[in-house]
């Protein structure tokens, strides 16, 4: 295997570097065939790498970067006014291809609108997609999107984020043919906005995908399909509605718990499993989010992330790059787009 | 108080009429104040009648009616097709003033285009909407709509929502001056989509509305806001993805809960817990769905309900129609629309 090169954004993110550091000592000690930038202030870096042994301090580089792009910044002031931030030059050395893929815990916006800017979409692609890998029933995943990258969806936007989902669950999670789906409102024909029923016949067309119909909202978790397309206003709403929605059943828990001495003895021993599902069902936050659709990969962990969390976000980051995602995405668009002239 | 008279297709639902005339009997025995029309066949009803005290038959009516609207049916065939159904029936009795409210349990998509056709919108209301009141962490109730009955949603349906929405909570919950928010995909102005962007303006600028600005899906259960207003093709996602997410934690615990005799007894004792909590988060199914903005009451129980979910639906139409709902709605909206002008 070929040497990686990831660039990390260690100023992103609500916990700040101390955490984003953590998480970039764990990736550089347990990927010994990747090399490492970090991009962000040197006094706030070279500090946290004092202690690395030789042969891992190789793999390391730091790119100074004198500016920031900070958390609730408006996405234009950031592209706009922060040409030295840590997050553009992550974005900026995947583009010469210094870099094979990279990762920020930063401002979700900032980095949608850097990432457009800076890497462009693929040919065939009109706009990028945020997608996140959800747990079902049968402990699968399924992958959902678009997240909130792009709200107003095209039926050929929707189309085309079939075959980029499709693409990336093959390549990172070993999915055969996975059965694509499209989120709507019932599964009838009928059913649906002008965009879903549209993007239906595009689906029902093309013969490079395993297109299986319509998805209610209740079957995203039950393993009927692999890959759930959906435009980013509903998908964002479905994926945090879903979070809401595990959050009030645990925290009914605890309050229904402090009833009598049993329910207390149950819930000492019921909550951590119950946190482990919650943790499972917020996806975002614990396996980072791929951007699809550029010309490179791009990884976005939560602003909130723990070091693990932002440590899987790389992990992602490095399987995309090995899997070469971005130029399996521009072949299959390719061919699909060729199938249907 | 006078007498109220409800309207109740006895032929809708996945259990057929066994389950609605049982949640029927119930409403007849514990309203002595109402009178009920049980709209079905004959043959069907009257058995079910034998048994009632003679002051409690008084109160019923039986309408016979010929044809059945099936739950597969496609709505423009139950329209042309069905115009001795039971569930025609009702509507129409709500129409010519016969009954003050009534309740179905069928084929979701039917009832909504024969409501619309029959009962038509109140002035100032483009198109109906399908709400209920789901559960938030500190035990109140959040009246979310759209449902699903109109995808495409302009920005003033959205506004009429809110208005509609805010009327409901005040006059059935007791919520006054109730906070209405709008979904988004973020809080700040610069998010969502065009439609959302103008309707926080008509909103921003409505004196009669305790507006509160953008929620987020995960805001929805948190007890932010009374009334969350959103297009249908969103308000059903975020329904049924909420349904979904709550059936996987219940499954998962159930799956983790055979591991030994330790998690077995536990969830002996958690079980019954959540399967409450899971009940309080399926609205539709527990609470029954009320059809808004039309100029009679319809309120929509679950095809799965249960006899007590289709009695708890009964109980609702009549609470509406004690609070005369459509008229309060009606001159709400000439309100705001008058400050409007």
């Amino acid at each position: 295997m070929s040497m990686l090169t990831i660039a990390l954004d260690i100023m992103g993110g609500d916990h700040g570097p101390p955490v984003i550091l953590s998480a970039a000592l764990q990736a550089i000690q347990k990927h010994p065939d990747c090399h490492f930038t970090l991009c962000g202030h040197r006094d706030v870096i070279e500090p946290a790498l004092a202690d690395l042994r030789a042969d891992a301090r190789e793999r390391v580089t730091v790119s100074h970067c004198e500016q920031v792009v900070e958390m609730g910044e408006a996405p234009t002031s950031a592209l706009r006014t922060k040409k030295q931030s840590s997050m553009r030059r992550i974005l900026e050395l995947v583009e010469t291809g210094e870099a094979d893929a990279c990762v920020s815990a930063g401002n979700t916006g900032a980095l949608l609108t850097l990432a457009f800017y800076v890497l462009k979409t693929l040919p065939g692609v009109d706009r990028p997609a945020l997608v996140s890998a959800m747990p079902t029933a049968s402990h699968h995943k399924v992958f959902l999107l678009d997240l909130g990258a792009n709200v107003n969806c095209t039926a050929e936007i929707l189309f085309q984020y079939g075959v980029m989902g499709s693409v990336l669950a093959e390549q990172t999670a070993g999915i055969e043919k996975p059965r694509v789906a499209l989120l709507n409102v019932g599964e009838e024909d009928i059913k649906g906005n002008a965009q879903v029923k549209y993007a239906n016949q595009l689906f029902r067309n093309a013969t490079g995908i395993n297109y299986i119909g319509y998805v209610e909202g209740d079957d995203i978790f039950t393993d009927y399909a692999d890959v759930v397309v959906t435009d980013g206003f509903t998908g964002n709403v479905a994926l945090k509605s879903s979070e809401g929605l595990a959050k009030l059943v645990i925290n009914e828990v605890k309050r229904q718990s402090r009833r009598n001495l049993m329910t207390r003895m149950m819930a000492r021993v019921a909550l951590p499993l119950l946190k482990t599902i919650y943790n499972s069902v917020n996806p975002d936050q614990y396996n980072g989010a791929s951007l699809l659709g550029l010309r490179g990969i791009v990884v976005k962990s939560h602003g909130n992330a723990s070091a693990d969390a932002f440590y899987y976000a790389i992990h992602q980051a490095i399987q995309e790059a090995r899997m070469r995602v971005p130029e399996k995405i521009k072949n299959r668009i390719e061919t699909v787009l060729l199938e249907q002239i």
